[in-house]
């Protein structure tokens, strides 16, 4: 039988998932109730759960782009492509702890730094994750539609590569100031979901 | 290649995050336990719960209209289009929080207004991103599928355009009368609702 | 330009609002913590618990079912459909809400007629929702494909119609009896899900 | 009128229900505020709820492998299928709740067992409820596509079948050691996940 469904139910699945745990993640978000003598200061107070909010919503969004980017030039997907994907997936869903972790523990000393430290292992696996999906397929053109140029496979892996270097970066940098790198999680998909403008593959998306 | 999945996994995702924000608004709805003794009248005092849960679901459910008469005339989408569909669906998937807040502070004297207030802000920047990306693809035309007529066009821009003008005017409302405003949320999305059995494309919907 | 989508982005959303409505059902559930010294009785007295998922999760499939009956036989959406069609989400992402009341309050003797009427009431409306888009549609055949014969119309008048009639009984019942009823309410969508076998529709869904 | 939608609704329906159960098990992932002073130390305690979570994600995971390599094979789907079907949304659904129980009863000496075993029946009812929806279509071979080989139904059969027996082993070994039973669910979507490296179909996956 032909493949009729090819990577599509791969794909639904995996929008899905992203979906999901992404929308998840407004459900740690309240106001205590004795803050509500002086609302406007309890709903500023919560900043560290806007800024987890932010950080893991971006980060999702940049990773959907880039697994569009990936999936839509798959024409089939072996063993190793489904065992990567729901590695991701599984991080991708686990991301709603480690954010509520981050905004529970900022500005308490001893939870800060273990908490940033811990959320930016999780970001840094996934960016791994997707990064070695991507150079598993451009190492087995066989996988790719027949039409994929050789320079989008070159502007992909620009794409995916840098990233799990700058989270390491931005982990070290969280040893010594927790609070610039929380920030710091939130400028590298912020600038991966920027420079989807600049890229001509983004006009077929 | 060609564009196989063109805005199809966009739309598919979008949709995803609507349903799923609409979706999660009523696990915060319940009756505290002290009120079981007298369940009718503990069903009934829950109404500031339905009032947002309906204006919530009511404000995505026109808004899901909104975007799929936009994105079924979309041939491609752009850098812009991308990111503005991102913050559309950032600002929806955080609806539910000052959803809650809004159920949680109504009739509380302080915390009411800033509570009406807070909500209005979000409805109008979510009004405010569906004009600017129909805005931006009404500018640019060879985003559209060739045969969408100025017509459809201009037909859309009225639709979208006026929202945001709601919003400003019920929002500064709430400083006066905040239950007010509440109910005039409601309203906004209600006439959004019931005017697409006037509209010709919905036929086509 | 064609209506490549037709109802298909409006089925999509839909099974996305009834998937997740579905599984929000489980979070619900659980046993307090001073009952895991025994925990197989534990277990075993949340039965009302499992009552309210397996009825809630039943009645959502054969909606489900129902709806899907409905919309592949639909060439194009008018207003109506549209409107009724958001109405029945809303009521349908609803029900947890009612599930949770009925779980909570079996065996209080002063709330538990409360809860088993007012499930009682929003699944009467579920059931009155789809009956009534499945009539507007019936009255207007442009709607339909043009393949659909007048026996499969017949087959569906009498697959929805009679339901709101069941769950009046039910619902007057649990005036008298309401642990009766609310086992009543799982029975209906019980004998909705066998009745597919014989439907000869079955075969092409 | 033809069967245009096939078996996509259905796939796309359980897709959802399966991405919504896999995602909703991080909700009760979180470490006490009373832990929050050696927070590394409050994060590996969480131990249990990483196993709970791992062992339904690639449950589910390896349960999702299967479903599609079973549904992309479907011509249409019958009675029984429709129902088979359901029932495994349900059990599926239902996860979360001994998964949840598992991660707090374990080092409960009194709990420990009990929750092992509950966990792992509905474990077994899974893998049995898609073992018979599979057994019924290899049995009705009208209902799969002309050109599915008697080879593809035999390493369905060689993949679907042997799942209840493994589980029963396991839960077995849970009277005796819940704690080593625990690990063995792990194993079992492992082993799963992995296999479909060496299975051509993999390769039209």
């Amino acid at each position: 039988m032909g493949d009729r469904w090819g990577t599509g139910r791969l794909e639904a699945f995996s929008d899905g998932v992203f979906a999901i745990a992404i929308t998840l993640l407004v459900l740690e978000i309240g106001v205590p109730a004795r803050d509500f003598d002086n609302l406007w200061k309890g709903i500023a107070d919560q900043w560290p759960s806007y800024l987890g909010y932010a950080t893991s919503f971006l980060t999702v969004g940049a990773l959907w782009l880039a697994h569009h980017g990936i999936f839509r030039r798959l024409s089939s997907a072996d063993g190793v492509v489904m065992r990567l994907n729901l590695l991701l997936l599984m991080l991708v869903s686990f991301l709603p702890f480690p954010t509520k972790l981050v905004a529970e523990a900022i500005d308490l000393t001893s939870a800060e730094r273990a908490a940033v430290i811990f959320y930016g292992g999780v970001l840094l696996a996934i960016s791994s994750v997707i990064g070695a999906l991507w150079r598993h397929v451009a190492g087995h053109r066989e996988l790719l539609h027949p039409d994929v140029t050789d320079e989008e496979v070159s502007a992909l892996t620009r794409q995916t590569a840098p990233s799990p270097g700058f989270y390491i970066v931005v982990v070290l940098l969280a040893f010594l100031a927790p609070k610039v790198a929380a920030f710091g999680y939130l400028v590298i998909p912020l600038v991966g979901v920027f420079r989807i403008g600049g890229d001509h593959s983004a006009k077929r998306a």
